[in-house]
């Protein structure tokens, strides 16, 4: 927290995981400051020794908020919807539930580890491009299928839950690595109507504290 | 369900994914019908249509029960945490659950994911044991790390949670891939502690329906 009490999030403009977290931040109008960690600069600021203390792990987001500090992004969204439930995230069935929790870790799970910077690095340059339109294919194939039986307006029913904020960041990802979304009717209407909405368009990455001036929009 | 009313798990006895939900079956002693499904033989039989039905990310663990079917390991622990809430998986306490929640994420996000079959039937042959090693490593660098602030006997304070059931199988895998964990006390004595009770231990991949004779014990 910060001296005035803010929660602090530390978050990467770009950072599909920062970017769900930034949306629960706005959906639940909670007020924090950002910390802007590139994941590029000076060979990623997330090796600095002062991040490492704060998450291991050395990736964004992580969430310092009631004296602790929290990362993984669907922990942190799962602390949020405890500790200020409204408006929540979650369906109260827990059947509805089960299937919001089901999609955002088949996102946050089988998606967006595939192609995250750290993993492509490894996978080097030549093949970079694929590897990560596979890994993105193959999971909208699935999540596709799945959504055709859960989604209403939104991936479950007709209200925003965690599964639109791992969504929405996921198929910005995918243009970003030009996977052809033509094949996925349902994502792509999903996510088009939630790119309308005030917490979607607030905390797009073209709009971040650390957005460099080229790309914000 | 089965005829009988019972659930029925969709399971490989060398699935970490699987063997996660197994403990949290057999700790909230719920009775279940295991159906293999093998992962290699046959190409692999979680590429069947009537498997992609029931799946269409085309991996185990799925438990059918009360009439649904669920995916994604975390989301099934979830599921049963709250429909059938004793013993408890996660603490009471919403900070306590935070840990609880990262770490299980650490662990199904950060780790698994990037050193399963699928994946590593990419990366080719050649480059598989260097690639799940990496993965594995840099994953509990961070663990052993967090874990000293969070643990007492178990991951999180003194009470088995779902970041036991994801650890116990996770360092399965590190064995497995020849992986020398003398560098974590920490992961090591908590995995020790946990192999011995009894959850843990009917459930492992060496006890399973599928298990082949070789590698019963």
């Amino acid at each position: 927290m910060t001296e005035s009490g803010k929660p602090i999030l530390y978050s990467y403009f770009r950072s599909s995981c920062s970017w769900r977290v930034r949306i629960a931040l706005a959906l639940k109008g909670i007020d924090y400051e950002t910390v802007p960690i590139n994941l590029i600069k000076d060979g990623g600021q997330q090796f600095s020794k002062d991040f490492q203390a704060l998450n291991p792990m050395k990736q964004v987001p992580a969430l310092k908020i009631d004296g602790i500090t929290i990362h993984q992004s669907l922990a942190i969204i799962e602390y949020l919807e405890e500790t200020r439930p409204t408006p929540r995230l979650l369906p109260q069935d827990p059947k509805k539930r089960a299937s919001v929790r089901m999609i955002s870790d088949l996102i946050a799970g089988g998606i967006q580890p595939l192609q995250n910077l750290s993993v492509l690095k490894q996978v080097g340059e030549e093949f970079q491009l694929t590897w990560a339109q596979n890994a993105i294919i193959s999971g909208f194939n699935a999540l596709e299928q799945i959504l055709q039986s859960t989604a209403g307006t939104y991936c479950v029913g007709d209200e925003v839950t965690m599964a639109d904020l791992c969504l929405v960041p996921q198929v910005a990802n995918a243009e970003r690595f030009k996977v052809d979304c033509t094949p996925y009717p349902t994502i792509s209407s999903i996510n088009k109507r939630l790119l309308v909405l005030e917490a979607f368009q607030v905390t797009h990455p073209c709009r971040q504290p650390d957005t460099p001036t080229e790309l914000r929009a």
